[in-house]
């Protein structure tokens, strides 16, 4: 699904051609992004040097919307899989989806030998994903903190303290013969964070006065001016917002994985004497996880059952759920809908909807605010209150990452065409020579050295569709017949031939699905079944016997007449039989 | 689809119950909005009073994601259709498909004698969307001007100048025997707009203050606190953008309707020294309407034709498109990928898209702004700049139209559940009493008087869903079934079977689409054939003859192969052929 525009004028800010093979002056180290450029999700890259290799990030995507029944997108393994041998570790920044999301597949494709090193929080979320497919057991993950350096080949990995909107998040400082690269995956600058402290500036700029050899850096939030705000702000305005729902339930919706969101509200809870209980299944696990693994802390008796929420009054409680995003099978949309099992929304309830819609899912949102709204719920959403704050990076944020680590070569990662152009302009505003920025694409060959920016061959890096148990195995021509019969359904006529004499001695008949509505358009179909029998009589007549020009004559004649008679064009499938 | 929610409590602002037929102290007017209310399109409100009834407005919208294959989505005319005697006449505001889109359908359904009445641009634009139906010549179009008072039945319908994002918008104050109600289609106040003058509000406070019966309001941007800017500030930020740009050459999108967009962008580049050419077929037509019509002031010598583009050096042309919205065949669509006929983007373009994404379209336009970066055009999108206002009233003019016309009766219209619940919050908090605000529903039938308001039986207010020439012929099952073939696809079991013994003589034969490559899955197929081929040996050997039942045998094998084995759920459809 990749499209590789090759527009020659693409990468405005790559000097020099494709060089034929030259003797390299300096050790480089090769980068493969292999996902997360020109796109939202599936991150990905490949580090090799001097035979080495590593694996930073193994994220997924979820489809959109031309992906019709596509379950989630993954990345293409083939050349991590033609090179296994030389893969020495996966590293992960943090334990968001578009992050962790295809470890199983990737495990599956070379093994679950590879040695994956994450945070003890990343590490978690990546037991709970691996057990979903039965491998967690051998899967070989190995807990890191950060300014632990791992030797993997000849490389040498620190894992670098960031701010996200996940605990335990890290940047990677890769050191190899070639030189320090810096890749911070998803990351902001919060002076004032809930816990964990703020991204540890002191490594960065250490780094940055030794030497970097190239920054890849989030590029999710290019497009927006000044910083992020705090979480602070989002503590403030809740506990405002607690204080407004007065002896109203409050209900709150934010990310299941956003346990610093999550343990804010806890906290206010507290002070505020109401009880907390959680709702959709990823929220109770995370937090049942997170508990565990000492990143929350919910004091005795504050958290209570779903169930028990009936028994105190409606002042007294207040519950945390998934669905912030309009999810159309989540808890809050089920509540929406009048079809939660535990929870009634009513004129009682105070709702808070704690996130922005991603693009894509505003209509989602929306249908679930009207709902909730219906059933005379206050809802607060959107920008109403500052309720959400981003987890990535605004252009000052990015702008102090570069001028911390001073890299000779930038390529901005995570993010669309438009917001990687964006980054390369902050970068080049910086003083950045845009010759030393390179806005790649997935499977690019990157190759950097103390004196070089070249680019070698790409290799394969186009995405990967899974539905259901299958890897891959719905391609273009299946999703292409996908989205006709979505617009239009499909006609099948069937009919059995004699294959003697040619004579038709059953049928024929039509069947339609996802057309018309049959019995209110008998006329249609009885004219429809004319055209075939005249087209079948004609070939009869004609002697036509290969079966296959029959069918075209058939598929022809009624595509044709259905377009005349309803300016639609539905899948139209002869079927003949012969006995 | 228009889901009737009826919980209790919905009408927050209704107080009283629907009361039986009681002895009316005073003439009522009966409100019938038949569209337009709990979604954001195809507006029509049926107004009745002492047995004579008028249509204002006769919108369309367009399908929303779930509505797969279909084109256009228009009202449920069943109640007007009944009602046609009493019928006397239709009123438009404006121009936009959302209040003209269904009238052809309308006229269809009850003849074309009606008289429409709108202003000049607004009958040219109803005219085109008739002749392509062919019936432009029978239709009985009557041009009016505001302030011109129009007598149908016992209804005297007075137009009221409004600023919106089309020419000729006007509100309706429409004087019946139960009192004025006074409508105000879309608008907002521009202080300053660039041509037409201020919205009238002098002939709107006359009407209040010798008493106004009940406004319904325009509620599209009711979340939005503030005033919507003037079209001035466009002016000013296109003409910064036309000196940044230099010697490129400028491409602009936007609407095509926003025929003062397009005056003041043809403004500019006179002033500039620059050509202009148009593309995108509604761009040429409504432009060529407007100059014909006396709205647009094209100086000679500055239109060019699109062909002529090449003859003039960069610095020297603009390019007004069509394509804001990012849709897929639109004359900008075609240029961000690369297939344009005329018009090649490169490095030398200065791109301008002068609108904001309509919700539902964000990952459409960003798919366009992409694609221009990546061919090197400097784009200018979103809120980079100011180059877009919207053409409705934030919340300070809603309460300058309160205000100004002072309701008895205040019913919010156009929008989502949650704009229109807005809307009545802010007229709440002007001091009309809660108890006289309706927030109605599609096809509430509101009765109000000097002295009362009371809520009769709803009628007849679904959508109406138009696919092709079909209009309405596309239901839940059909559609339910294209959602199906487009998440899992079909296989299709056909066989022919002997009528006396019962025995299969041709297949059975398996047909699938949409849901995997035949080719690489021939051992699945395989399997399914021989599950097939037990389910109908065993129908045998238990004398099973009833083909509904074998066929139903059939799919429930199928269908729990398929999913053991894919853990996908395509659609599975058994034929049987009788010989």
């Amino acid at each position: 699904m990749a499209e590789k525009n090759k527009t020659p004028n693409r990468r405005t800010y790559y000097r020099k051609p494709r060089a034929p093979k030259a003797e390299q002056p300096a050790v480089p180290i090769h980068i493969y992004p292999l996902g997360g450029l020109g796109e939202v999700g599936k991150n990905i890259t490949l580090y090799e040097c001097e035979g080495d290799m590593i694996l930073v990030d193994c994220g997924s995507v979820f489809p959109d919307g031309e992906m019709y029944g596509i379950d989630l997108v993954i990345p293409d393994f083939t050349f991590v899989e033609e090179n296994k041998d030389k893969i020495k570790a996966l590293f992960i920044t943090h334990g968001h989806e578009d992050h962790i999301g295809s470890i199983p597949y990737l495990l599956k494709r070379i093994g679950t030998d590879l040695p994956i090193y994450g945070t003890r929080l990343t590490c978690g979320l990546i037991r709970n994903k691996l057990e979903e497919f039965g491998l967690a057991g051998a899967a070989n993950l190995i807990d890191i903190t950060p300014r632990q350096k791992i030797k993997q080949g000849c490389f040498t990995v620190e894992p670098i303290h960031v701010n996200h909107s996940i605990p335990d998040a890290v940047a990677y400082a890769i050191d190899s013969p070639a030189g320090v690269v810096i890749q911070t995956g998803d990351f902001k600058i919060d002076y004032t964070p809930l816990a964990c402290g703020v991204t540890d500036l002191a490594t960065l700029a250490d780094y940055g006065s030794k030497g970097v050899l190239a920054l890849l850096s989030d590029s999710t939030n290019a497009e927006r001016p000044g910083f992020t705000a705090t979480e602070q702000t989002v503590a403030n305005s809740l506990h405002n917002l607690f204080l407004q729902a007065r002896n109203k339930r409050i209900i709150i919706a934010t990310f299941a994985s956003n346990l610093y969101r999550v343990q804010q509200i806890i906290n206010i809870a507290q002070e505020e004497g109401r009880k907390v209980a959680f709702s959709g299944r990823s929220m109770v696990n995370n937090t049942a996880m997170a508990q565990e693994l000492g990143y929350m802390n919910i004091p005795d008796g504050v958290l209570i059952d779903i169930d028990q929420l009936g028994q105190y009054p409606p002042e007294q409680v207040v519950l945390i759920t998934t669905g912030s995003q309009g999810e159309p099978l989540s808890a809050l949309s089920r509540m929406a809908m009048n079809s939660h099992r535990n929870v009634k929304v009513g004129p009682g309830d105070f709702i808070i909807i704690s996130a922005t819609p991603i693009p894509g899912n505003e209509k989602n949102v929306t249908k679930i605010v009207n709902g909730l709204l219906l059933l005379g719920a206050e809802v607060i959403y959107e920008r109403m209150y500052d309720v959400h704050v981003s987890g990535h990076a605004c252009q000052e944020e990015q702008k102090l990452m570069l001028t911390l680590t001073k890299p000779r070569y930038f390529l901005p990662v995570h993010g669309e065409y438009k917001q990687l152009k964006r980054h390369a302009l902050t970068a080049a505003g910086l003083g950045i020579p845009p010759e030393n920025i390179v806005i790649a694409e997935n499977g690019e060959h990157v190759m950097l050295s103390k004196d070089s920016l070249q680019l070698g061959e790409p290799v394969t890096a186009d995405a990967v569709l899974v539905d259901g148990l299958g890897v891959g195995d719905v391609g273009n021509v299946v999703l292409r017949d996908r989205k006709h019969l979505s617009e239009d359904g499909l006609v099948i006529m069937v009919a059995t031939v004699d294959s003697m004499t040619g004579e038709v001695v059953a049928g024929p008949d039509l069947v339609s699905r996802g057309f018309v509505y049959v019995r209110e358009n008998e006329e249609l179909m009885e004219g429809a079944r004319e055209v075939v029998q005249n087209t079948l009589d004609r070939c009869r007549r004609e002697r036509v016997r290969d079966w296959a020009s029959v069918k075209t004559r058939v598929r022809e004649a009624l595509t044709g007449y259905i377009y005349r008679k309803t300016k639609r064009s539905p899948m139209i499938l002869p079927i003949l039989m012969e006995v």
